[in-house]
């Protein structure tokens, strides 16, 4: 028997199942450093810790898609070593601050699975959720994601599509600021004077820098985060696929595209929850990344009254300026050079 | 109303100003690595944390230039976004040890302001100081930069041109090295038995080594600092530039030339200030860097009869062996291929 | 007199002397991070704080190769600044865990001197020893490199050849897991179910993966290790020679190999001696590197019943798969495209 891992196909997957996955990979101030030193964010609560005990926190939280990345590199080897695509996220909420020494560990619940009309893939919807070392919950988002089928004559199963919310609301991630408190907040040292009652919906932020990415770089990222998928690493055997040349993983533009948003959403502390997120267009070395913004809503979090949600929609552009505010077309699908459009609630003081 | 940073144009600086800036750092073991892996210093009481409790340290210090890169990025978006030339640096002085787990803040006063005669740009004087969590001052350092006036209009303010010193001396920096004690010292264990003794005034020596400079190694280093100005950055605009690509921050040149300098300066374990630096020249990626030094002076610091102040001159060149001993030319400038041209004072143990 | 070191030539070397290298190193989180950003390794001992303590470690140790790395690199300037070419290693034994926080220092005795026929070079070979910050041994290794003589005509030493052991055995390297128990560990944390009985003598294990290497990932781990062997890092001068660009260190591969190496070898949790390694071909930037193993051979460990060691030669392969399973070839060297051969062993639970 070959000890090679060579993944889970379509028909390995069951309803109801749950995966524990490998490795549990504790967090330290020496991944915020890489992290920081690959993304440059400067969001003042994960960049100084007698700030961030100023309002509450335990210390300088983790970045949260720091959080997200290490959580769903732990699920690629036995959810999406055989996927043909990463078809969507939902309901993603950060239930609670990571701090660096915890330990983080992951699960996933198969929730629905479809066979595509082709009998050769189908799609594997899971339920993941990330740990800390005791046992608490600081992450749950659902993904869904085409697999390849190891046997095309294998029959389907039968199909079950789980009912994903198009949106969370305050009521989801309340408990995730809950002890917080924004009294002691210094708007110069954050950054800019720009509050939650300052935003307006429909509001569009240009976030005006670009960063070009490197094969160094989006390798060591991903790497940070374990995931091994082999699209982002392999130059011998992407070479030879359709795009002919490493891609680079989802994750890396999300969090560039974060950090990127710190020029006029200087105060957007928290990601609390991601409503949804889809990588449009693949990204490649040499692309130069810009980010713009739309505010979609504004919400209160129950029992708290110095903060609001604010949800945000931000656009990831390739090689073109984000002054140009290219995004969603009406009819058609996206404008040419957008590479991530993402739905999420960010938490700002009031 | 945009709630995009713009940056601070020449006409919105006043003499007597101080700006508090955006956003403290909590600096770690993590950034340390990273600075590490970087440029591969080898100075031992920054490598080992019980060599430098033996010498009366806390624990290892953070790499001098670490602190000052960290300090200097967080003046740029308030000082140097609309900049067109960095000028030069004066009396420079890291007044105290900084350990891992200190977090850095910084402001900057302005102290001069010089319209120039185009009247599309203007010299802004500033004083700036970096803080730890204690609220002590462990660096200050002045800078002159050229800055884009927003509107070529606007009426020229009262040109006001500080007077700073050629050089600092022992007196300004005696306090950085209070309370270290080089009895214990080990030369072996720090790599060479040179002391502040065996260097003559105008004895030169060569650093021998020469580094290649990646993209993905810049853009790092520069993020490590949360510097953001574009143009080491962003390749999509850089390539309609005058130089057609990305430049590489001053600050790494900086950094790598003391790295470099550990072969014939093993023992200069802390800089104690800068008199001033100058980048003479661009780099790139691709460029290979070596570094050389000429000793200027040497100096008793007050109180302490273990070491002294040893004042050194750095060059840096791109692309041509240290062996050459380029640097200044008498009457008219620098040799070619003279990056850095960088005036500091070290201390070394008798 | 130059302050520059230019290292040690072969009529320097005396049989019987001893060296003590600088400069000690204190390896942190930080450091782990990024060598987990550079290798992505998900050996879930080093990877789980919490994981690492079930079994009886203090904490999650630091990976053994990057103990290597460092106390090798700590050996180049004194060893192999002038070495033509590193030709063996032999008796290496990783005695004890470092954990973050522990401080490396390095000795080499020199055990054995041969002048080569033609007159230019000679081998030397030491025992090189790294210690932690309480004196214990924890790393030794036998290496022998091939050093030029810095004057042709100085006189040959007496010919001295240590006697080197083929490999070690199951007693030299007991100590290194005393006081580990297996008894809760969690195989499907860890990866995969494949346990000390499942692994056959002469099994073949595929590891699948292939990674590219940039110029800025081998030379921010090589400096990570303060190795400044100038051939990693000198484009300007190496573009002169026989390779015509900059060569990765051998160790870069090494830790890559134990990388790939998880698929496959996934309970494969520390790395308890090295038997012998060979640099077989130099490895450039661009080039992908896969990996696979051989095992050669299963030991109980004295007084440790719930785990034992395998004796794994892993091959790694430059630009070509690892199912080619290439590697020695009986008669005549190596298979094309072999760049590493490593025989090694690796402690398993049962």
């Amino acid at each position: 028997m070959s000890k090679t891992n060579t993944g889970n196909f379509f028909e390995d997957f069951k309803v109801g199942q749950t995966i524990r996955h490998a490795t549990p990979r504790t967090v330290t101030h020496g991944d915020v450093a890489v992290y920081a030193s690959l993304y440059g964010a400067r969001h003042v609560v994960t960049s100084s810790e007698p700030f961030a005990r100023s309002l509450g926190y335990q210390t300088a939280p983790v970045d949260d898609f720091l959080v997200f990345h290490v959580v769903f590199g732990k699920t690629v080897p036995d959810i999406s070593l055989n996927a043909v695509a990463n078809l969507g996220y939902a309901e993603c909420v950060f239930h609670a601050p990571v701090y660096p020494g915890d330990t983080l560990a992951a699960e996933s619940e198969v929730i629905g699975l479809k066979e595509n009309s082709n009998g050769k893939t189908g799609v594997v919807y899971v339920r993941s959720k990330g740990f800390n070392q005791h046992g608490a919950c600081v992450l749950s988002y659902a993904r869904w994601v085409m697999v390849n089928k190891r046997d095309h004559g294998a029959p389907p199963p039968e199909p079950q599509v789980p009912d994903l919310a198009a949106a969370v609301g305050p009521s989801d991630f309340a408990d995730a600021a809950s002890g917080i408190s924004f009294e002691a907040y210094d708007f110069t040292l954050a950054g800019a004077g720009h509050r939650f009652g300052d935003y307006e919906v429909g509001e569009r932020v240009n976030h005006a820098d670009g960063v070009t990415i490197e094969e160094a770089e989006h390798q060591s990222a991903t790497r940070l985060y374990q995931n091994t998928a082999k699209v982002h690493f392999n130059e011998f055997e992407q070479k030879e696929s359709r795009f002919g040349r490493r891609l680079i993983y989802g994750g890396v533009v999300i969090s560039l595209a974060r950090a990127l948003s710190f020029n006029g959403l200087e105060n957007a502390q928290r990601v609390l929850a991601l409503n949804g997120g889809r990588h449009v267009a693949p990204t490649f070395a040499g692309d130069t990344i810009f980010a713009w913004s739309e505010i979609l809503e504004k919400q209160d979090i129950p029992a708290l009254d110095d903060c609001g949600a604010v949800r945000v929609r931000t656009f990831a552009l390739k090689n073109q300026p984000s002054g140009s505010f290219a995004g969603r077309r009406e009819a058609n699908g996206y404008d040419p050079n957008v590479v991530l459009d993402l739905d999420y609630w960010v938490l700002l003081p009031r």
